[in-house]
């Protein structure tokens, strides 16, 4: 292989690193913690971003776009927003540059000092609710269901491509409701949306779960989320969705009439997804030879290789390729013919098994006399040599088929790493093991907060729809009376 | 009517104004400059998003994101970019913010000063030619032909909602390629995309052309542009396309090894269109009711309001309205029925010709036993009675209708203002009444500088496939030899 990837065992996190820089999804840039997405790895966040669009509005949400920059002042409005947001971001002082009176190049103009500093959104809570509180008169300017995509810049000291970034790009909802029942009801549609669209285009089987006061959202009431394990047992959070009651309304004076003729503050929602999803697709499911892509996100569906010696054989499987081509094409799916002159079949294997393209179709002389192709599965590796007849439906049945074991294959996975524990030593062990862990804990963020420095272990949800559990029990810290099981694990 | 729009011929500015904010287009946020852009107005956006981007994929170009911030140093480095970009732009100065020691809220913390200053990205050259430094070794890494959605940010002093905001959303294509002559292929077929979707989707009647030395893109050899006409006689820029040269890559030191082993410097595109485009579609086609939206950018294709005066007429209407809606539905186009009980039809009436909604159906008693709608087009404001009976093919042929109809009067009306002009008496003149004025220049910055500072007109382009005219003249200013007539207007 021309392009080395580090063994996942060896070094888990360069493997990753490896991954995304080889699979030419996104590297470093010049600016210390904003990554360049490559256009492989931005087809794959907008298919993400085309699907999540979608099911938006299918809910009835429409996008909109609210400004990048948001006046200091605002963010302290909101109590905890402020704790939770105005530490490390990007603060814009100046609105002009001059030519450097006293050498090469230009200097910041300090004439051009603004009045109030614009800070670049972390997100857009305050300048949103700022605005909402213009469009809200009465009951019936509500709901509101606004989404917006955007990018957003937290100045995070130590970044990871796609994981942790000091700019990203994601999506954010912002809702208005009339009543705290509809609020709270969105803010579980949409982390259910989030869930949905984690199982059925990620393939990853996330759990649904509430977070304790000590990770809520800086701001919100309650924060649901969707955690999923990786393949070193750690968990990432993929999506969060926050009820924020009417903190930001009070915060930012929006009232509305009702019906019945009373002045009454508006309640809130927040949600959102980022390029992080894609640190979580690569982790969950690549292996030793590069990515492996579920079919629903994956930029080229099937890649053609041919095998030949001779211009005329050569002449010949193209020809051949290109008619299957139009057929899978004609399913619905995108096809690349690897027809490079200047490099081996070998080398072309490798690469497209980096890049995690689910199918690969193999064509040499013998395959063009039998009617038959060779069909490599990336996520099983396993060939087979099928008749090119019916190759259309073939592909479909194939690819539907590769969708559903990545996710079944990351199922099982999960599911061999989870543990119900009930004394602490075996808490510590099974932590280090790498496992999510069930644990009774008794509701106190002074005990989550001695297990995490004990442990480095966080809950990552009280579990809602994956493994809840009620069922009473003793803190495996403090021995107190807990009301049920929540996962415990280190995270991303 | 309930929301008054101040007429055109009035005041023209104060109309755009009154539009874009009255239908829910757009709003001034908090934040100096910075747009707030609504739902209805991103909707149409996101229309213009989806057809350019599917042109971009079909002439071979992917998307990708580059930083939004830029070191202040790469400003410097190609001479004339930094005098045309590096004036006024928001500066990152600090990446903290923290509690206030001396009062309430936040405060800048001095001690996280940048190292370098970043520039909010005014445009995305010089970041991006940095990076194509690392993608670009040999001939076979070439073409690179990527496009980027991005926000951006030109600290504007007078800003205009849509027309010239400090932010602004935008698509930034840059390329990459061996020889000059390529690129300037693909500059070429670029401006030709942006006049096929002005035409096809915006209905403009565009003029294609090649700017002038003095309003060239900072940077660039050579520009095209597309220039058109709104209502007032105004041109306005709607897109452009650069040849950039080498000038890029010698900044930033990119160069390839040739097929023949030597290493050469690579040739250059970039092309741009901005939220500006809305401001375009708003000024060429609406008039004192609203916008008037052609069919292929409307967010919505059919508004349907229900007349009638007891509750089993409105269920008798509703149910037929919904019946239809399916059948418009079925031949792809948007419907949605007004059913709001607490405004007369009148009031709905004028309310979606103020958001330009193409085509209106009104359904009374009468039409319900008769087996007719009333349907008013938009464009025209005409009505006419026809048989609900094959309703979707109906309206189909008439939303074509309108989408040429919208093209074929602005494209009367700029014909109705352009003029061939040979003396600087008449030039003034024809300038005054807001005319594209035909007219010969001696190929000098100077007396472009001279016309503009006395008129206010500036040449808008070097006409290429409207008004193409290579016949020598005398210049109207200097008198001197002309190789052709260009494009003079006044200009937003």
């Amino acid at each position: 292989m021309a392009k080395e990837v580090t063994s996942k065992d060896e070094n888990y996190s360069l493997w990753y690193n490896n991954l995304v820089v080889k699979a030419d999804l996104a590297e470093n840039s010049a600016v210390r913690g904003c990554m360049v997405i490559k256009p492989y790895g931005y087809a794959i966040w907008e298919k993400m971003q085309a699907a999540l669009d979608r099911m938006f509005k299918e809910t009835g949400h429409k996008n909109a776009y609210f400004p990048l920059f948001i006046p200091k002042s605002f963010l302290s409005r909101e109590a905890e927003h402020v704790e939770g947001f105005a530490k490390e971001c990007a603060v814009v002082t100046h609105h002009r540059l001059m030519t450097n009176p006293d050498g090469p190049g230009v200097v910041v103009d300090p004439s051009a000092r603004l009045e109030e500093e614009l800070i670049v959104r972390p997100t857009s809570e305050t300048i949103i609710w700022n605005t909402y509180k213009n469009w809200i008169k009465s009951y019936r300017d509500l709901p509101i269901l606004c989404n917006q995509w955007a990018n957003v810049v937290r100045w995070e000291m130590r970044t990871r491509l796609f994981l942790r970034t000091a700019e990203f790009l994601w999506q954010e909802g912002h809702t208005a409701h009339a009543t705290r029942e509809e609020a709270i009801e969105e803010c579980e549609r949409m982390i259910n949306v989030y869930a949905k669209f984690a199982r059925e285009y990620m393939s990853l089987p996330v759990i649904v779960g509430r977070k304790t006061e000590s990770e809520r959202f800086a701001g919100a009431i309650d924060t649901l989320c969707i955690e999923a394990m990786m393949q070193d047992g750690k968990a990432l959070q993929a999506g969060t969705s926050h009820f924020l009651g009417q903190n930001f309304a009070k915060a930012f004076g929006v009232q509305y009439a009702s019906r019945e003729g009373s002045l009454e503050y508006v309640w809130a929602t927040s949600w959102g997804v980022s390029t992080r999803l894609m640190g979580a697709l690569i982790m969950a499911h690549s292996d030793d030879h590069g990515l492996v892509l579920p079919p629903k996100l994956a930029p080229i569906h099937v890649v053609m290789v041919p095998i030949f010696k001779t211009d005329d054989e050569r002449k010949a499987i193209i020809e051949k390729m290109n008619s299957l081509k139009t057929e899978i094409e004609a399913q619905g799916f995108t096809v690349e013919i690897d027809d490079r002159d200047n490099l081996r079949s070998g080398f072309k294997f490798a690469e497209w098994e980096l890049k995690g393209v689910p199918v690969r179709i193999a064509i040499g002389p013998r395959d063009l006399q039998n009617g038959t192709v060779e069909l490599a599965r990336r996520d099983t590796l396993q060939k087979e040599s099928v008749g090119s007849e019916g190759i259309g439906t073939y592909v479909r049945d194939l690819l539907d088929d590769i969708q559903k074991n990545i996710y079944r294959k990351a199922y099982d996975f999960r599911e061999s790493r989870v543990c119900k524990v009930d004394t602490y030593d075996e808490f510590k062990r099974k932590i280090e093991e790498g496992c999510f862990v069930l644990a009774h804990w008794d509701g106190t963020s002074e005990t989550e907060a001695r297990i995490q420095e004990e442990t480095k272990a966080t809950i990552r949800c009280i579990p809602i729809d994956t493994y809840p559990d009620n069922g009473k029990g003793s803190c495996i810290y403090s021995g107190k009376p807990s009301s049920g099981r929540v996962v415990f694990a280190k995270a991303y």
